[in-house]
């Protein structure tokens, strides 16, 4: 059978209770086919990231059942913390990694959602790949004046009513945003150089914003215990913008203030498909069959 | 549980008649976990090489039983064609490809042979890997003389005689060499010049009989259909030289001669760990951990 991989990346409005965080983890890993692959928490921003990918369906369960359980046990009235947020589960994005496209992965978040309405009453946001409103593409729009704002503003007017629910928000974990976008890398490149400047000229150069290269994010950090200035970048598409591609600029834009680079590192994880895609451009195959790894041809074979 | 993949590309002395190489196809596919993942056959060499892959033990098998076919159906004092060979089931080399050593490959090559001498009592020389006389790492060494002068050496002296058997060759079926060598990646890079001479010199500078990378053998070839001259490369042990350190080699010969590459390409197959190691190296990662794939992760996960 051929396998669906999909990415969930949910943000829980939790950094700092363990026993919620371990609560969570229990809930994701109930669901056979589906592996935690990391967690993050930030006291300080008091939430906390979960990486999980398994089959496609696996997913879906495992990341409503984590909803479930932030809801319980989150109360966004006695919640205070840096990172801005309207809901216990804050965001749920489903992403591509093999075998399934970014309008299947959409199709997965209104399943997932019509789940987080029908199961816990908490209404339901779509974004990115999975929004219907125009503008809801953008969290940042959804959530505009935070949970307690949004509260008020809903008493109102029904302009910013959830997709799914009631036209109000859950009174403790307010409104659940999930949807659907392709695999984000971060990756950062370090440079054999003190000046915090070059590394920002670079960025500047290279990122999408200011007429760069297209889906990428950077912006020149410090790194001060290597006394090395860094690009830090976000790859938003791989496949339009091969990470093979945004290294060589790094390496031509520092040549040219005369600075050598140092190396590079990923945050997290990379897709197979973009170590391929790396791989091909780097050596210039003329035609790279994705069957000429010999893994993938037996993977294959054996799926079919 | 841990998968074990191994690649057994099997020479048999026949390239003309269909229904024996079908019939070691289906002796091949006889054994579940098994795939065939090519057969090449030609006429003038009147010898055919089969790429198949799998699960150790389950490869081991399907390679005896092709064995016992090519025994059965091919009978060398009828043989004719270009190639040197002693065996109807000329040469058995067992590949790791994931999960297994080169060491744990001679071990499966020694079995094989067991299997192969007792069940078809055909006499067996182990090469490469698993050679047990010194010498006998080398094919040629063993090969030489091919069957007809092997069968009068034979006669007179026990010098040259088989690591298991009883000291002559089979009757109609010779010998067969089985072994276990590292995985070797055929790969072509091409130039913008119809001079095959900077091809030439590109291969004499990167090949190891000449002092160049070690594990390459490179040779200058001309695509007359293209007007381009070729760099064709084996490269038998890419954990040593990464494939990219040789495609960038080329380029900095090729400079050194003003050509430009035209682009790269591979014959056949390559194993994941090889497209994995030549990302790292191009995008020059400080540490690149194999589980920095997502999908390498899940299944580290899944199989543990």
């Amino acid at each position: 059978m051929k396998q669906r991989i999909v990415e969930c990346v949910p943000n829980f409005s939790e950094g700092r209770e363990e026993a919620t965080l371990l609560a969570i983890e229990k809930a994701v890993e109930s669901v056979s086919g589906v592996t935690l692959l990391g967690r993050e928490a930030d006291a300080d921003h008091n939430r906390s990231v979960f990486t999980i990918a398994g089959e496609a369906e696996a997913v879906c369960e495992a990341a409503v059942r984590a909803v479930g359980v932030a809801v319980e046990r989150i109360d966004l009235r006695q919640h205070q913390g840096e990172h801005p947020r309207i809901g216990a589960a804050d965001v749920v994005p489903f992403v591509p990694v093999r075998g399934i496209s970014l309008s299947e992965c959409a199709e997965l978040a209104v399943r997932a959602g019509e789940q987080i309405w029908q199961r816990f009453g908490v209404p339901v946001y779509f974004y990115e790949a999975a929004a219907r409103v125009a503008g809801r593409e953008r969290l940042e729009n959804i959530r505009r004046g935070q949970f307690e704002g949004l509260i008020e503003e809903l008493k109102v007017s029904s302009e910013r009513a959830p997709d799914l629910g009631n036209g109000q928000l859950h009174p403790s974990a307010g409104a659940c945003v999930v949807g659907a976008r392709k695999f984000l890398i971060a990756y950062n490149v370090n440079l054999k150089t003190e000046r915090l400047e070059v590394a920002k000229a670079i960025a500047r150069k290279i990122r999408a914003s200011s007429g760069g290269m297209p889906h990428v994010k950077a912006m020149g950090m410090m790194l001060h215990s290597r006394g090395q200035a860094q690009v830090s970048i976000n790859l938003t598409d791989f496949e339009v913008t091969p990470l093979h591609e945004v290294f060589d600029a790094v390496v031509r834009e520092a040549a040219s203030f005369g600075v050598e680079v140092a190396g590079s590192e990923l945050i997290g994880f990379i897709p197979r498909a973009a170590v391929e895609a790396g791989f091909a451009a780097a050596l210039r195959f003329e035609r790279f069959r994705k069957d000429s790894v010999l893994e993938n041809s037996l993977e294959a074979k054996l799926e079919s």
